[in-house]
Formats: C-alpha cells, structure tokens, sequence
C-alpha cells in the first residue's frame, strides 16, 4: 500500500536506499518451471549500470545481484524470489553537505515533510538507484515472455530527435553507441549535445520511444487496468518521467476519425496502426509502441540555490558525478518496466475465459 | 483483479453495458460521517450526459443515479456505498448491423478475442457509457476533498488551442460555453470547428487540460505509486485516451536542468512551478496541472470498411447519434478521475507516520 | 480495503443494509463463457430465505435477484456481474426503539464507536442480511467448479451432534429435513430442540460440517494464503461464527504424530485423511473437511438489559421474528463461501505454472 | 498473490527457503518515526530459535537479523524495511534421502504436484523456518502497538491442559519454563510429556492460547476482514496449525443466547466476555482472545512407510533433530502474527472517518 509493489500476479516489491547496506527486491509469482539465464539478467543491470561511458556519471559500482530464493538448480520454483544488490560506493560522507539542505527539483523537501526522517544520503529512496532493482526483476520477466520482443530506445536529446518512423529502424544497432540511439547520424549528434551540456554543468532532457513486436491479442484488463494504463503508469514511476504517449499520442488529439481509424485487413492485422497495438484497453496483435518523456537531470554542477530546514535559501553546488543526461542509462529500465507489465498481463489473460 | 476496481482506499468499482439493464458501482472505503450534497453529485451527471448541447450525441438519457446503500439519513455511515444508473434509451434493434462486425479502431476485435462472447450492442461494456458511474464517484470524493480544488477544462480543439498559461485563465467560465473553454475566444473557434467537423459526418481529437489548486504538501507513495504515476493511469483509463503529461510534460524533455529546476522560495513555495506540483512522487503543494490528449472517436458516419467475423471486409456507416468530438463531455470525466485519486491519496498519507 | 471484498481474481463485494433500498453486490474476475443456470442461483438464495420453516424466523421477503450485467444471453461475458436484491419488506418503524440503544453482543456498540453514525435497523450492515449476497455469488461460483461437490449440513445444534463420521453419512438427504442434517434420528433430536428453545424465548448454538470432494490436486497459495487459512477466514467471516477447525482440528492437537500421519497409498491418495484433504496449504486430492461453529442468536425474547447511548442500562426485549437458531439457514451460507474460496484458488492455480 | 504478503497497510513479504542461502523479507508501510528496539527484536527471534532447550530441535543456528533499509539513526522512515537472516547451517547433504521421497503429512507431494519442480532440501519453502521472518516483522510491529499487550502461552499438550481461566495467570511466569505455560503445575506435566514422547521418536500437539489486552474500540473492517476473521488466518497460516477459536468458541455452538449474551456494564464494557472482545468483527474494548490447535510435527524418528515419485511405497526414518513438539517454539510466532493483524488494523482504522 505504501507504494513499493507493482504487478497483480507477477508482482515485484523493492526496498532500498542509495546508500544503505543494499537495496533489492522480491518477486512473488513468478511462475514455476523458467530455466534462468542468470548472465542475460546481469547484462542487463549492465546497461543500466553508472560508469559506462563518457556521457554518464562516472561513479563505480559494479552491481552485481544475488539471488537468495526461489531458483532451485537454475529454475524457478514458484516461490519468491528474493534479490540483493550491496551497495559498495556510499561515500556518505560526500552527503554531509546535503543533510539539511532542500535540493530544487529534487524529492528533498516533498520526503522531509510526508515522512518527517529521511535518509538524506545520495537521495536515499528516492534515488533512481532503485531502479536497478527493477532491471533485474524486467529481465527475468523478459525470460518468461517466450517471443514477446521488447525494444527501447533513444529517439530525442534536447531538440534532437530522429526523423524517422521507427518501422524504418534497425533495433539491432540500439547498444552499437553509447546513447541507445539505433540511427547513427542522429546519435552522434545526441552525443555531442550531451558532452557540450557537460561542459557547461548543465543537464539535458530527452525521449524515449519503446516497440514490443509479436504481442498476443487478448492482453489487457477493461476498466481501469487497460494494458496502456498500466504501461504509463509504469513508466510514470521511473524517475524524472513527465509524460507518456502511445500509438497517435498528442498528434491524435489534432486529427481527424477518418484519418485516424486503423482500417482491418482480413486477418485481422490493420492497415495503419494509429492505435499503438491496443483498442479498448486489450492488445490486438499489432505493434504496441510509445514514447516516455524525461525531464533533464536536477543535478547541476553550476551554482544554484537551494532551501535549508530552517527556511533559509543558502547557495549550493552539485558534486561531479553524475549523469547529464538520463535517457541512455533509462533505455534498460524503460525495457524492464514494459517487461514486468507484460509479463503481468500474460498471466491475467489466463484467467480470462472458462 | 479483472480490472474494474479502482483506488487502494477510497475504493470504486463498477459494473454495466451500455445496454444493459444499468450500470453503477460500489464505493468501498468512503469515510464516515460526510454529508452528501446529492443535487451536486447529480449536476456533475448532467454536465456528462448525451444531448446536452447541438456539438454532442443527441441521444437522450436522464442519467439519474440512485443509492441503494451506504448513506443514512445524508450522511456517509463508512459502509459501501452501491449506486445505480437504469439504462433507460437502449434500443437495442439499432444495433442488429454491428453483431458479426468489427468497427475499426472500436474494441469489438479485442473484446471478441479477449473474451470469446460479448454484449454488442453499443459497445457493451466499452463503450464511455461506463464512465458515467466514475462521475458519481468522483463527485462524492470531492465532496470530501474539502478545500482541494479541482478544474479541468478543453484546452485544444484539433489544432485549434489556447495559446495562453492557465494563470491567465477564470476557471468560472468554463461552463459558460458549450466547448468547456473558459477562453471566450478560444472556445468560439473551437465550437465552430466542431460544427464544422460534423456537417463533414467526421470527428475530431483535442485535449483537457486539469489543474488542481490547495493540495496539501505529501500526498503520494512512491516509488510505483507516485502520485503523478496514478493519477497518469487514471488519465489513460477513460476511453479514447492516448497520452499524459504533467508539470514541463513533453517539453521539458527539450530543457537544461539550469532552465528547469524550480528555485524555493523561504516558505517551500517554488518561484517556477515546471515540476507542476509534484515531485519524487509527491505533492510540493504547488498547483498540480496536467494535460490529457484524447483521439477522435473512431464511430464516423462517413461510409468506411470494418471487419466481420468470417473475415471478410464489409462497407458500414456509423449511425446518427455519435459525439463529433469527444471532449466537453469529458471535462467532468477526467475531474472526477482526479477526485479519485486524491481522495484515495488523501487517505493513504493518513497512515504516514506514527 | 473497507473489507467488503473477498477473492484475488474470483473477487465479490457487497454492499446493502438489512433496510435499505436494496443489497447486492459485484463480481469481478469471473471467466467468460460459463452458461448459467439461473434457477439454480435462485433455489440456493431459497434455501436461506427467511419464512421457510417453522424453526426460522417468520419473516417473509421473496429475496429475487436481479442481474444488470456481465451475462449476455445467459452466458457470462468477462465483464463484472452486478446484481441487486431489492428489500421488500423493511418495516423500519419496528427498530425504533433501538435506535438510541445497544443491545447486548449485537454490533451496535462497536459499529456506533468506530464510525459515528449507523443504520441502526435492523442492524444495518452488520445484518446476517448481508449474506444473501454471498449466497448468489457463491451460487455463481458453484457452476464454474464442474465436479467439485460441496456439501455442508447441520452437524450438531446445542448438546445435539450426529455421532457418526461424514463417510457413513448420504448427503443426498440434507435437504429432506428442515434442520439439514443427513441423519435423520439426529435431525429430529435437534427440530425438537430448537422447538423447544424458541417457546422458551432464547435461541441456541450449533455447528455445520462441510465436506468439499473431487477437489484437484495443487489448490493453495502458500504461504500466508494457504488454502485452509483462505476457507477459515471466509467461514469466520459469516455473522454468528466463533470457530473454525479442518481435518483433525482441535483433536489431532492431542494425537501423537505416529498416529496422526496420513500414510500414502501407490496412486498418491492417503489411507487416513486426519489432514483434511490439505498439507502445506494445498490441496492433496482427498476430501476437505472442516466444522465451523456458530454461536447463538443474540436477539432474545426474554427481557435483558441492554445499554443506551446516553450510558444508562435500559431494559429491553426482542420482537419476534428472530431465528431461534441460525444454523439450518447458515448451511447455503457455508458453501457460499466454500464456493467462492475454490473458485478463487482454481484461477489463482492456473499461473502457477510456465 | 502467490501468497507470501500478509496485511493491507502494515504488509509483509517473505522470501527464503530453508536450505537456501538465506530467508528474509520486506515490511512496506510501516509509519515513519518509530524508534526501534533491535535488541527486542532479536530476544522476540531467539524465542523462535532452534535449540534453545531440551525440549525442541537441537538444530543450532544463530538466526541474527540484519537490516538493509528502512531505518535510518534507530528511526524508521515510512521507506520498506528489507531484513535478512542468513541460513548458516543448512547441511544439505542431509537431505539427499528425501529428494525424491513424499514423506506423510508433510508438503513434499502437494509442492511437487503444484510446482512440477521443489527445493527438497528440510522442506524448502514449506518449512517453518520461515516463521522467523515473520517474528522479526513481528516484533517490529509490537514497537508500534504501544500499550497493546499480546501474550500467548501453551495452553495444552496432547491431553495436559491448564484448568484455569486465564485471568487466573501470572502471564509474567510465561518465560520461567521451557515449555512457555504461565501455570507451573501444568509446566512441569507437559515438559515430562514431550520428554516422554520424544524418547519414543514419537511427537504430539498442542494448544496455544493468545490474550491481548488494552486494544482500543473499533477495530476491524466488517465484513469479509472482520477482525477475527483476519487474526483466524493469521493463525491457520503458521505450519501445523489445525483450528482457530475466539471467545466462547466451539463451547459456544452449545449455548444458549440467554447464557451467551455479553450483558454491558454502563462504561461499555461487559459483565462477561464470551465475544471474546469483537463484535460484529469490531473489537470492543474486552480483552481479545483465542485458541490455536496445533497438530503433531509430521516428521517422527519411528521408522514409517513413504511414497516415492515412482509411485512406490518405501521406508523411511526421520533424522535426529526435529521438534518433538512444536508448541513451545510456536508461542512467539503467534505473538508476532497477531501483532501484524493489529499493527494493519490500527492504521486501516484511522481511514474510518471523516
């Protein structure tokens, strides 16, 4: 009920704080019998890992999980599956400075008020480092998906953006730059804009658009569990999201239903495919595409003012080493997320029908 | 768990086909010992209902709710509350042409995949019928929200919008046009273009923007239940919705974190509000705004091509009675979504702290 | 969350008052496809009805449920079942004079302290009224379960108890007394009793046997959700019951464990079934069996003293339409409730596997 | 939904096997700003712990807690509260006789037939040892109960019962024996009988009784969460549990309303308490107690008859280090899963009213 839960069936709980002993997780509900590739699901922290190029935060912390349940001989056995990543970089002392400052657009003040104690070190909970909880937990649910393909990549920075439908993309060339963008021109160009935000201090917002192929139709839950309800409110909980949009998104909102309606073919596929893959709340087989919207990083390395606990503005610098721009370290989460809703979704639609 | 709940509290479940007998819903977890303003709760019905206007469905409702439960002598007694609305304008013959037929971009394909049988007739269960239900119950959460105000109001008409921030708007000229705009200018323009667009037997897309005024500071529960997180699924679960933004939205995927970071003030206010409210998940007691994009309504009633059960493709006209755009009957839908999930965070932050 | 639910994906909530407009309630989560027998809901809702048997209460309500949606052409569509019972026969002039009063072991007290308000006729919510809800969705349930039988009975009514193993007993016979108990010696001992009681103005306990057969192997959710702590919870729920017990219950807490354990035969069925056909919380494919103990009726006709809300003890006297003993019309409650548990597990069981 | 989280606000998740390398779980929604007590903690696990007497298991583990977030200086923050308990003496080998062996009335063949796949090793998920997680959390929630007192002793033992009502015990003697009964006499018989039994490799049950005072009016959530209905499946989750009664209990299916009824005294409370402190599932302010059966432990060092995942019938013999008698070590076990019922119910409490 305090928030730390998502799923219905395929359900993952975290806990943990940036930098207190570990942080971790524990699925219930994952279904008995999946053989586990446990390197598959480490590649995957990897990518979302600190340290990993020039263009993200130089911190080192080599997050590796532990399992502590619920796999018996590499297979699943239908009980939780409890998960552990220490935490090995705290520095807590490079927090001092923070303890009783209100960083600006940070969740500082907003925790200090709900709660009343936080731990204020590196964010605490709020940190995004909780989210490699959630990468673990997406790329198991991944391995239960079967053919389902999940697809995410960078497609804005700033007000670079490919030019392209993603129809016209090579997914496969997502991880062959350091920005997850799979159209080369626009990428080394996002990676230029990023280093160049670097080197002011500044920080940089950005897009990420997500393709899941070869979805059975069927899964969604009418009324108010549609599947693209729940898939934005997946991504909605990733730090720094603004907004989400899929199939048509805001351009829908200018169009017209003539121009809008996906006409069928006689399979059942649909000429265009305006309705990102779901009608009515369910999956119909197509392409669920949408995009996810990250403000830019909070942390600023120039000066800026901040609010302490005694209601005084003091001024304050950010420390070096973080990311100045979200987006290429957000692909795998964004992928993770769309995977543990999914994966809730399969098992929802099994109870469909008699 | 099928999807029809809504609320971890302040709980709404509804049940109901268009063209059933009728639809309604229980309200689990409504407090105690509120006194109810029932003429109130039925106006907010009456600014939703079909025929209100010459830009809306002509068909005729009276829409009135009944309470079965829950409420003695006007006044809240904590247990369910069970509401129903009769369907009293079914005529179920007009719908015999769509039995065996899919109508593109409607949920007939998904619901008869899904599901294996369904009730036809206008929809059934997906059709925005359903929401009248969510009206009622978000009419009686705000009647506990107190001092929260919540306002949306049509901020775009196909590519007609206003082109003003919402400080600059007086919410108490949002019901004096038929649009819901509470820009006099804006709101001609935009009827127009509704008139217009029916004459052509098409429908057009636009947006709602809400703002929520004197929310409290600490409302959400991070990290999946962010505040913005469920307010952006309730957003997405109201028909013919494709996409939510918050606060800076999409466009703040364009700034540096130097131009998007709200500075304090001495009182915890912020000079800038790009955040809109929210932030880490939780209310900073700053105006809460945020913006819905809804796609045209997909029942034209130009000839088009649909989809019938033997697969094959078949010529269809939608019907008279349609909405050629969906969004001033929307305005107290999606108020009533937020009045939901405040009232629901409301409680939820009662048990914060020892 | 106001408790008013139960079931994870076969999930009812009620709602209603013993004199309110009408009781009812919705199912979520029940399969599509599933052809109902609607007489036989009705019949099961008869068996509780009041006025049918000169040892039960003498009021007379037709309790006709009506259903609004979720069955189209007497087949269930996947869409929530909503269903009223209209109260026909409130006479709220009768409750007057407890309006004001707390009458001993009843619920008022404790409902007027924790919610400041209350239906105070005829006990309002807290009404065994409330459970003819149940006993239409239990009836539901019942037609999804196939071969699964459930059979409760009359095992004992005061000093009374059928001293017999449920083996030797022909439940086809429950029916054919008014107390439903299979043995027919032992029925007419306790009729005789409850005759007796109700001229003496008091009313008496008693306890209902339930045995559940041909229940597949792998029901149960361990484990916190085992499947016997699931059906206890469900019975403890029931108005009036003070105790629940399975296979060996109380007594196998005095057996030694070379006694107690249920030896296997070759094909996985046991030679002794003292587990009450569940080991670890899941079902093992023997009968399950469990006693449920009721408590007697609190509304006597002697005179008692009751308390005011003023502090003071008053001295009041039940009027007389009351049941002098609860447990013949609590028989359809039992398996209800049994019901619905099953159900519930059925479809929880399907995503236990890849 | 696979059932390992218990509670609705206050809720718990467990992960660990019994042989894997270590249990443990989460607490989400444990209020901000409770000084903790981790040496209480501790003392409620070392109760649990194996080997303590001559009495239980002579299995030696340390069974230390250790804490990986939620608590910050001593406080909680309102964050999830992760805690592990690393196995340290699983000796695996030990198990290799029973891989492919259902021993009788354990979990061995039901698991197996659920799962198709199981950690074998001393039961898996299905040992008890995972009830030390739940003392933890527990013992965590008793800190937040503040002058509700919970007291469980052992009530019986095989057929050595006290023979006092428990207002006639010192509850501070609870501790002074091995066998945790307040009555010394009785002590002293039941320590001879399990000594007796376990020198003939044989086990026996017992009861366990549970009295909590001080609990203010108006808890529990009518109607399926009754109060009672919650603390019984609290109860039947814990191994080897068989029965949950309250109040008058089983005793009370005998009795008549003129006997039954708790008559008040004009503060609110009762001259007598066969409710058992709940009325119509809401506490009333009377001491709340019940009755837990608990069955035999299964695993007995007399040679007795198996079944293997052939199909055959084999031989088998329990190993050397099992409880002849689970009561004694189950006492803090239903301490703590009372405290988490009230711990939930005190916060779902403070959402009742306006």
């Amino acid at each position: 009920m305090a928030g730390n839960t998502i799923g219905k069936l395929f359900k993952l709980t975290t806990f943990g704080e940036s930098h207190g002993k570990a942080i971790g997780g524990i699925i219930d509900g994952c279904p008995a019998g999946i053989k586990l590739n446990l390197e598959e699901i480490q590649n995957e922290l990897n990518r979302r890992k600190p340290g990993q190029s020039k263009i993200v935060t130089q911190r080192k912390e080599p997050d590796t999980v532990e399992y502590y349940s619920g796999i018996f001989e590499g297979v699943t056995t239908g009980t939780p599956i409890g998960f552990v990543i220490h935490n090995t970089n705290q520095k807590s002392k490079d927090y001092s400075h923070i303890k009783d400052v209100y960083r600006p657009s940070h969740a500082d003040y907003t925790y200090d008020k709900k709660y009343g104690v936080r731990d204020y070190r590196g964010g605490g909970r709020s940190s995004a480092r909780e989210t490699a909880s959630r990468v673990v937990a997406g790329a198991i649910a991944k391995q239960f998906l079967s053919k389902i393909e999940i697809n995410a990549f960078t497609s804005s920075v700033g007000d670079i953006f490919i030019d392209k439908p993603y129809q016209d993309l090579d997914f496969s060339k997502i991880e062959s730059n350091i920005i997850r963008c799979p159209d080369e021109v626009s990428a080394q160009k996002m990676i230029s804009k990023v280093e160049e935000i670097k080197k002011q201090g500044d920080t940089i917002g950005g897009t990420i658009t997500c393709v899941i192929k070869n979805v059975p139709v069927g899964l969604g839950e009418p009324v108010f569990d549609k599947l693209h309800a729940e898939l934005g409110k997946a991504m909605l909980s990733i730090n720094a999201v603004k907004g989400f949009e899929y199939g048509s998104g805001f351009c829908g909102a200018k169009m017209k239903g003539s121009e809008h309606n996906d006409l069928f073919n006689e399979d059942g596929t649909t000429k265009t495919n305006l309705s990102g893959g779901i009608q009515g709340g369910i999956s119909n087989g197509m392409d669920i595409y949408f995009r996810v919207a990250f403000k830019p990083v909070a942390t600023v390395i120039q000066k800026q003012d901040a609010l302490n606990s005694a209601g005084e503005i003091v001024e304050m610098q950010g420390k070096g080493r973080h990311d100045p721009c979200v987006v290429p370290r957000a692909v795998p989460i964004v992928e993770a997320m769309a995977a543990l809703v999914l994966a809730d979704y399969l098992l929802l639609d099994r109870v469909t029908r008699l």
